[in-house]
């Protein structure tokens, strides 16, 4: 029952301290979240009161199912773009057919994620690697940013990859409206001077770091008091500035999404592409975060907290949310003890739905365009390309990949090229393992590389150490490796392979094991085996393999070298312990 | 040029002894490919000469470009099912289009064999796991002997699946013909008995063993000469009972298939599919008999050499060819030294085809039935499903699937499922990697998991060895599983990663690495790794990751113990080897 609702955890020892604790937290973040909200509805292609609705019953769904104690849900920037790009094909935008698919995304998107929840299928979202999941949210960052640029000209292009957003606004650029142009870029001015000088001004002032970064984070809620606050009296609207108008007061009235079974097969994958990439843009932030304060996440109960999150956004006409980075952090630093710091954040949302919609009709639609490209660069890592270019080829081509086919191609076939680029790599990496000829290092019982270290070797023994599981796509090169080393080595009489690294042989690699096993016993060598781990031995028993080796299975190299070269070992180390060793382990051994 | 031209190496040293084993081998191939040839082009759905015309070309190309000096490549059993299901779906069985698909589909896959030869990309042939393979290979075998049904009771019932061919079947069943019946079963009654029983009877009568397994493997032309004299001196035509029918004679007139691009598009992937299973047959045969001989293939070559076979197919009237396991093993066993027996074969085909076709008029369709369903027994492996139960789960899982997705669904959905089910499992395996709690094993330098051996610990410190690679779908199980640890024991100071087992950090868990050494600095543990492979130290030397390591990097756990917990190494080990084992070890180390 716990397990299932962590509120009936941490709800029995709720004080006081905590509750004043976790509504501080709430008002700074309710505050943050306002025009957040209503910037990714408009990202999302989706009216601005969408975005406060799906900040109230998800907030309140996660405050019973989630088990970490700092993270915000609600609508992201990532998850905007990605529902903008799955409905925007299905309907017109602005159309009831539109929210309607948008909100079946949502209820999707969270059958899914709960499905995943009680299936245990949290391991699925690994899939998603770390250079894919970078290279992703750098691309989407950067079209996001991109997309910003109409409203910010007062224009009105519309695309999902950068080629058509450039075509798009080219094809507009004679129509640019100078005030528009001009109120954004001072509102981004302001923004980007209070992300990098505010802070510095307010400690020299003397205002504690803490505070002080807080007040820097509300920097946009302060540009969108002024920025409405001029329209209204200044009448921006009448001379064309485009304003967020008409937002319907009061709280959102419950209804299902269209049951319409052609259109929950159009956004089945879109669904599934929100429902893993939101995941995991989640659970790494209530990671990190659960991290500073030594708390547990359960990755699986996550995974039911955010779907019942996103079946509260869509039957409550919002559409999918997540764990948010921004908004996760300032709660966390606002000093939230509990999830029910999000319950009141919830209960904030529904109060600005009731009083403050009036006053967003004068909200300009580039303030929010602003808003949101500041909020996003932050996403952008730039190094991140550089630093896993000197790290690692494949991880970068990977990451490249993904980042340069999101961006022209849109967010979807950009994440599943990635997901399949990534898996295709790491296939081709393993399918060529790392395999060493080793030796024994002069007075010890190691076994090294003998490209790498002075060791000493038996021409009549081949040792081979394969750095890598044994499995299907690897099962044909040990088979060439091992008979190009035979034909190399005609005195050659026995082949050990040296198994440390070997996690797992599976039945691929068996049957190429067992055609090995009887080529060279053809050719008169004997197949032999050393350090072979628990589970693998374990598993070969099952089997008819070590029936039929050649050789026998030795718990250690120094062992097989005891056996098979004698003389050899008794030169170069201290020859009883060759006795002791294999006395000691031979009852833990087999 | 002798990389892509074999035939300059064994050419040169072609002798009279070589001439005359290659001619018997080809007499004896050429015999038992005529009845194949013509029985493979009906399976899949071709008039009886293009199976002719597919023996010629691609045989002589073959001896050109080929590395294997036993492979006999022409029609196989598996290739013309999938050719059937690829083109049965696109033209009307019978008419020009049906035999251009076929044409185009193995000019395309000659042309893919090609790509991949050239840009050595054999090892995506890997991709196949051999339980895939196995069960792929037995559900094809069933449908194809399921499919000759028909023909044998003398109806006409088609179907590309199990139900299908059921079904039809089914319908029919009233219309069976019983002469037919009766010949066919006949026929089928001395195939088996020829298998089983005439090489024991061949032996009582003083026939040794080599060439009595030929005589057995001729059997099917027995049967057919016999049953072809029977329909002409019986009438059997009249009698109702289905013929081949007119054959034209000659050989093959040279042509493209048809050049559209939208037929193209559409047999891509069966085009694709076809290649790869055809290559991984041919390959594994060539490389079963080069061992027998001690004689090497190159993969790619044979790439290659099975591509432009196939283009040779393709402009000659042919279909998807590649190299037979039963027609190798004769070519072999029979003598055959260089890839000149196939040439010499290729010879015989093409008299066959002037001299032959007018007696395979009276050739009846149930017998070339008969000898299929002979033929494709043999493919199916009742045991490997048993075999692999026992040996592995997800192994089996996947032949499982494989087989019973490609017998109800048919071969390409069939094949696609195995392959994705196979890499699906491979990363769900690697994604929970076996983590052991590792201490010293008393009197040795050697340390084993805590539950399995009998090992001494300090409290003070965790080793941890890591039985897999770390990689992104294993980055995160990691973190969660230290961090269990670390939670419960409150006396840790160190934790120890035991990386021998570590074949390679990719740039997801390298992430992941550092932020467990963030998270353990940050409650006073210090993090060490030991036995870092030589490769993954390359790497990991290229981030900074060693730079913001708290604890250090050992050569060996004996090492790491030595340092961080000298008391116990003291008491367990002789002592003063570590001062030994370091100082040897030193200079070779880091």
């Amino acid at each position: 029952m716990r397990r299932f609702f962590p509120i009936l955890d941490w709800g029995r020892s709720y004080g006081r301290e905590a509750l004043v604790n976790d509504l501080v937290a709430a008002v700074i973040v309710t505050i943050m979240l306002i025009p957040q909200s209503l910037a990714y509805a408009l990202l999302a292609g989706l009216p601005p009161e969408t975005g406060l609705y799906a900040s109230i019953a998800p907030l309140l769904i996660y405050a019973i199912f989630g088990t970490s104690r700092s993270l915000a849900v609600g609508p992201v920037a990532v998850a905007s773009l990605m529902t903008a790009a799955a409905v925007g094909g299905l309907a017109q935008q602005g159309s009831p057919e539109y929210l309607g698919a948008a909100m079946a995304l949502a209820f999707l998107s969270g059958l899914l994620l709960l499905a995943m929840g009680f299936l245990r299928l949290g391991f699925l979202a690994a899939f998603l690697s770390h250079p894919v999941i970078s290279g992703f949210i750098t691309a989407a960052a950067l079209i996001i940013a991109a997309g910003q640029l109409p409203p910010l000209l007062g224009l009105s292009a519309r695309g999902e990859t950068l080629p058509e957003l450039a075509l798009a606004l080219l094809g507009q650029i004679d129509r640019v409206h100078l005030p528009t142009l001009a109120m954004g870029l001072l509102v981004l001015a302001f923004l980007f001077w209070s992300r990098s000088r505010l802070g510095g001004l307010l400690a020299r002032i003397g205002v504690p770091a803490g505070p002080a970064r807080l007040i820097t984070r509300a920097a946009p809620v302060l540009a969108v008091a002024a920025t409405t606050a001029a329209a209204f009296g200044l009448d921006l609207g009448g001379a064309g500035v485009a304003l967020v108008g008409e937002v319907p007061r009061g709280l959102p009235r419950p209804a299902l999404p269209p049951l319409d079974p052609g259109l929950w097969m159009q956004i089945l994958v879109p669904a599934l592409m929100i429902s893993v990439v939101g995941y995991v843009e989640s659970i790494s932030v209530a990671q990190t975060l659960a991290a500073r304060r030594r708390q547990r996440i359960d990755p699986d109960q996550e995974l039911i907290a955010l779907g019942a999150s996103n079946l509260g956004a869509s039957v409550s006409g919002g559409f999918p949310v997540t764990g948010g980075f921004a908004r996760s952090v300032v709660n966390h630093e606002a000093g939230a003890e509990t999830p029910a710091a999000g319950a009141y954040t919830a209960v904030g949302m529904a109060l600005a739905t009731l009083v403050l919609t009036p006053f967003l009709y004068y909200l300009p639609k580039a303030t929010l365009a602003a808003t949101i490209i500041v909020a996003v660069l932050s996403l952008i890592d730039p190094g991140a390309l550089r630093r896993t270019w000197r790290y690692s080829r494949t991880d970068f081509t990977a990451m490249a990949l993904t980042l340069g086919v999101t961006l022209v191609a849109g967010v979807e076939i950009g994440i599943i090229l990635g997901v399949l680029a990534s898996l295709v790599l790491h296939l081709w990496r393993t399918s060529r393992p790392h395999v060493a000829v080793v030796g024994q290092v002069q007075g010890t019982e190691h076994f090294r590389n003998v490209l790498r270290h002075e060791v000493v070797t038996d021409p009549a023994v081949l040792s081979l150490r394969v750095d890598e599981s044994l499995y299907f796509p690897n099962a044909r090169f040990l088979e060439d490796c091992v008979q190009d080393q035979v034909a190399r080595n005609p005195a050659l009489r026995h082949v050990v392979l040296m198994c440390p690294a070997v996690n797992d042989i599976d039945a691929s690699a068996l049957e190429s094991l067992e055609a090995m096993n009887a080529r060279l016993r053809a050719g008169g060598i004997t197949l032999h085996l050393s350090e072979v781990k628990g589970p693998v031995m374990d598993r070969l028993r099952r089997s008819h393999f070590l029936d039929d080796l050649s050789g026998e299975v030795f718990l250690t190299q120094f062992d097989a070298m005891c056996r098979l070269s004698p003389g050899l070992t008794r030169a170069t180390a201290a020859a009883p312990r060759c006795e002791t060793d294999r006395q000691a382990l031979a009852g833990a051994a087999r």
